[in-house]
């Protein structure tokens, strides 16, 4: 209540803020207008606005009009935020205006104070740097948000997400290329069909999480395309000519990725399409994680009463009430957080369809999806790597058992005696709970010798990757 | 690196927990084997969760099952978080086993060793109170966190989301009410068409939420309806057959809700039915919320090149370029969370749709974004109220300016001379640029006097509320 | 190309119409102007229309507003149509104008047309009844079109789903009592758990059906209230003050429901709430029978290498190439028409959250998808009911053997000898593949009498419902 | 009742089937057993198996394992299919076994009893060709299913809705070139903005577009990877090992479509990513398309009390009760279709993640959506450009009045007398109802010549695309 306090002041006049944050007034502002909910803008995000501050203040520099002292302290300021010296002094929530202008001004205000005090200045409304004037110097938000949102989302997917896929389609590749001699039962509809071996189903895996991968770097492109430069609506008015290159070239050396200035800087603004497709990539590798979870703690079901093909890593004690349980705990978050990834496209939709005009005012709930999707897919599936898939092992007796007692080898003789006459066969095995070949050799439809011959389950595994 | 840590033990072994804590070994597990994202389980979800503790301790106590001393040291130790006073003992992520299990045996550690110190007792393997044999007691995470997501979401809604639905129908109400008397001209498919009154207009906007409300209040009665006493499969093992109602009517009384125990623990358990047809109602306030704050932007477009018919308040500077720009800000962040209530929608329906026989395990997901739509809305609906819905007012001027240029008066005619004479009056004066009466004495269809008399737009607003 | 036709007329000018067609010039202009696609307006949206446009005539002539010969034209017409008789006169496309303007229209055109004929008129432009000055008198597609997806709805949803629903439950409901005493293994996470009855697990079913029921039936209400009246913009400008009462009391004799005329129109003509929170119910209701069919299938998965512990009937051969096969087909047809209600919930919800002013123009959008929901809900209930439900029954031998292998048993210790020791005994069991009572004894913690006493399988199930 | 019927024979036993239908008895019994709603398979599907069919009898001839008189007779039978000659042969639902066999079987009978027919033979038992042993021989409903959709999907892509893109890209394209000298105000946040060109905004809906057909293009690849040589699990057993290559190598050759056997069958039958992805990028663009329909209807409206910038082709009477009123009906006929692609998405995403093991049963719920979101897309583009967006012509008067009334020129200031004094001089002006100049020069802060020569719109336009 007696906090100590200092005036700040906007084009609205004063307003009182801590003293011990780096903040101003419209972040100030903005606390106080919208207290809604918990979810913060993503550290993510921030960085990556910093990244662009410290990009203009150069650009402007060597563009010879920004204040040499000022660049400099504004960089060194930028500096410290991407190092993540201030966690504290960004603490505004993703429900603000929808331009995201208020987590801008937050940089703006937070990096003027720092400047000026790096310059031997006050923090406050006699600070040497101007947080509209200089760093925000021919930026508008309407620019500065959606680069940021930009630059966030291809930095953490490719630092992130795309390693820890890697690693995931590494280790199941080496799980297949393990189990390649493993014979089991194959499974269509949850019912026994025709065998495969386990190196042959967890190849589908890494097919999958293959495609994923591709998937997820072509939206990359569309991503690296920049609205820096496009200021207020597009046309790029109060800001010099060579901005936007620079920008995005300073950009590219920061983070070591090929950003290049939007070619059309309207498209970028008004819209958030290469969000709204990278996050159709990103529910992709949902869809795919979501199937392999899925069958793995289907394959380890039991102890007894399940499939119980596959044993996995016991990580924990799985119940407070029922001792020695274990249960598939790494599928059970994996399929969690692909049901919020797919209810986060659905936010990102709605977001990116909603765009008016020259803005699309549904940026920092956008962003929060896109970056919250790629955090949950990079370390969810670095926790199931590390935690389930890297563990598996097969539980040969088990598989042999269940390929032994299956109906579906029958399949094998379709070629020999056809498919109406094979069904039979399986019809009355099943029916009266005996072998196949008890019931094939009681039909008189082939001899003991021809079954064996033709009825090998190594024999019916082909050669198909 | 060099923490002051103690060793606990659970069935899977020894494992290091930092001294300062009161957590044991399955949080500190959980924390190390679930390193996703960073969302944590909700402060309702714990505070619920240490309800049920303090519920489940008492019934104990009444039915001679848990010794006096520890079930009072339980109660104690529940009622401190309940007061908020542990608000760091509560680390793990929402991406962790479906079941809730973790968070569950988190409640239950950090209890057992708290109660163990209000006791005299250390914390740690030597405690004085047993996680699992003491703290739950006749309980099952499977039935514990099914029940806790009950209470949590049933007492925000009654608590937080239907006040602030209720404070902002009254705010629109009393808009309403004040603007009975502005005519104004109506849109549809945002063309002009024939008038309605301001307060017409707004008395849609609070039949909306007075439904809302109703839809919302129809899902409590099943929310109400609570898991605990099923145990681990809802057969209520181990637990005495008295303690399902009686923990029911505890909760009952510490929440002042009216909770029952489910007549059915086997569906409450199995599925979350109860949740998404809860969030069925929120995703109907939010399709409300969205309308309203979107009409409300629309009317207030301008200054001087949109519809302009309302004014809202300005709370903060809208652009960081152009300088007096003001901004629809509060609509701005309640449409982007109610893109994100639509989103959490369809997250919460595949963890609902994913039950698979005895245990839904989506659990943590589920009470993760049925809590954050009910917080989302509830705050929203908060701050659009106090931020912008008590402080619209209409702009008279151009209200009128609108009201008489327009074409739509027309339709008021056709009783008189037909709906195809007075389209012709119509396409003739958009045509002309003219007004309607000109073109109807140019047609030659009604006298001077007529058209007077017919066309009189506050004639045109009927009685209908 | 030689096609027969006549010339017809609207407000903007002639158009050639097929002679053998009723419908008129706007019908005519939508279905050039909307080559979208192949979905048709859903015919019970058709009927809803007719049975407005029949009502509205029947309280017009009462009103004195409308000549008897036409108003009983016009009802007799509409009746031909409500019994089937003019299925190819209504091809307009779902989308068309967002109001579905043209699909009142064509009701008013071929009712206009077929009652002038049946007054011995023509059809076309000398026809004696006027589609809009007559059919249409007192109405406006503004307020036709959502009173026809209200009646459409709640009609669909009385007649078909709830008794779909309702014979489901029963069904259910006989085999939870035929197998109330068939104890057998319970399943969380996948893993083996602690018993309950096949019964049990079959009430739960119910009880999720039970609710489901109860959530379709509260969204009723609200479905019950008609727009009629509010004419273009909810100020019933243009019909007479009793018309809005008087239709929703003939709409009701007509459907045999409770409908009355909404307290406020403009609510129910700018958004399309009711819908929204209708689908709302209906989404939870296909969590259900997503999760119900999940479950069926997984216990009848095999025949030899699943769980198979339900026998399911046998419809159809299962596979073009495996012989012998037999699928869970109407578990999948059922769980593929679940995720499409999930689907058809998204694209409601961002119809309804999108009207703008006085109307809702996403509305053809929402009646196709609400009302395609209500058919494969009801639809698929009846399939699944009687194509599976219906022949279910328990393999009782292999539900012994997987309850008499299972180590969860163990659960019934925790009271005795805590959970420690017990979790003890079934890591050892299942480290060893050895029983339960065994390791038990091995680890001599009770003796076999006390095993034997204490762990009853029939003993665990409780009498929980 | 009476219908003249003749037996088929599957191995389930005997069915009665309509003498006048050529197909058999598992199409029959599906009929049957799948009575719900009215959905169908869609004819790109069947088109796509017939497709598959004459291919594969193409192959098995060229590798042997057919008979030249069947295969020869399959072919032309399939032919006719794809040529349309049989529209009324395909009855089945979609909702049906979740692997697609029925229609699989559907093709399969129809093409053996078609091709008895060719050959001389009867339709019926006696038919001379076999529907599985030479219709689906090497092949499982398993491989052909996936095929089918692969093939369906990329054709319809590529062959009608790049086109329908292309095109009113095309159209946008000009009218950017033909508005690039019209001046008009920009507008963020629904609220007057910086000016931009006509041209500006139209080239930035180009540019959506054209990333658009860039994202569907990048869904091809995966597409054109054929399931076909799986056969039942992947493995291909009973296929010949040239088969796979042999049918893809035809199916490309029949469509012109560059398909290629999929490296890995697991994944293509066990999984549906590539249609998952396709769909991501198919919503992509309905984000795109709805923003612009947006854009164009809110710039179109009025005719008197909306923004009024633009005019949009006139198509049809908008009201049935207002004269004279015209609606911006295909804007709203292209957000309603957008709105169903995005509730499609979840459905596909929701199937897409549901495989099991060796097969994904939800695939003719994937395809139903897949098809039916490229015919909204592509019909709804086609039908925007006809009928809406080669149109739209500038309104100029309105267009220059709002320009030059709006406060936002200010912005032009920035550079010359900073943020703070130019939003002083814009709030000035917005309070007191002035120009911004009248307000500029009563604060002193320029002189009239400066401001006149700062403060030209054109000037503000930049050249940036």
């Amino acid at each position: 209540m007696t906090e100590d306090v200092r005036m700040e002041r906007d084009t609205f006049g004063e307003i009182a803020v801590p003293n011990a944050r780096l903040w101003g007034a419209q972040t100030q502002r903005s606390l106080q207008n919208f207290k809604i909910s918990t979810e913060k803008q993503s550290p993510e995000l921030i960085t990556a606005l910093a990244v662009i501050k410290r990009a203009a203040a150069e650009v402007n520099l060597g563009l010879g009009v920004l204040d040499e002292q000022k660049a400099r302290a504004i960089m060194q300021a930028a500096d410290e935020i991407i190092d993540g010296k201030h966690p504290d002094e960004f603490p505004l929530a993703v429900w603000q205006t929808g331009s995201g202008t208020q987590t801008n001004m937050n940089l703006n205000e937070v990096i003027a104070n720092r400047a000026s005090e790096l310059l031997g200045g006050e923090r406050g409304e006699a600070r040497k740097v101007h947080p509209n004037d200089d760093v925000n110097r021919g930026q508008s938000s309407n620019d500065v948000f959606p680069t940021a949102m930009h630059v966030a989302a291809a930095d953490a997917i490719v630092k992130h997400l795309l390693p820890a896929l890697k690693t995931l389609r590494d280790t199941l590749d080496g799980k297949a290329k393990a189990f390649t001699d493993v014979v089991k039962i194959g499974r269509t509809h949850l019912q026994d069909a025709t065998p495969l071996t386990l190196g042959q189903e967890f190849s589908g895996y890494v097919a999958q999480l293959e495609h994923g991968i591709r998937h997820v770097e072509s939206a990359l492109p569309h991503l690296y395309e920049l609205a820096q430069g496009g200021t207020a609506v597009g046309t790029g008015l109060n800001a010099h000519p060579n901005f936007a290159d620079g920008v995005a070239a300073a950009i590219g050396k920061l983070t070591g990725l090929p950003f290049v200035s939007a070619p059309n800087k309207f498209e970028v603004m008004a819209a958030a399409d290469a969000l709204v497709f990278a996050h159709g990539a990103l529910k992709t590798v949902a869809a795919s994680l979501n199937k392999i979870a899925n069958d793995i703690r289907w394959l380890a079901s039991g102890p007894r009463c399940g499939l119980g093909e596959l044993s996995i890593p016991e990580n924990e004690p799985g119940s407070s009430i029922m001792p020695g349980k274990v249960n598939p705990t790494q599928s059970e978050a994996l399929t969690m957080l692909c049901a919020q990834v797919f209810g986060n496209d659905v936010a990102v939709n709605i977001g990116g369809a909603s765009g008016n005009f020259e803005l699309n005012v549904f940026r920092p709930m956008i962003a929060h999806n896109v970056l919250q999707s790629v955090r949950l897919l990079a370390d969810g599936a670095h926790s199931f790597n590390d935690n389930c898939a890297a563990g598996i092992e097969p539980n040969h007796e088990r598989i042999d058992t269940l390929l032994n007692e299956s109906l579906m080898l029958v399949t094998a003789l379709n070629p020999h005696i056809g498919y109406d006459k094979a069904a039979q066969i399986a019809k009355k095995a099943h029916k009266e709970g005996t072998t196949l070949k008890a019931s094939a050799l009681a039909l008189g439809y082939l001899t003991e010798q021809q079954f064996d011959e033709w009825v090998r389950p190594k024999d019916m595994v082909g050669r198909t990757a």
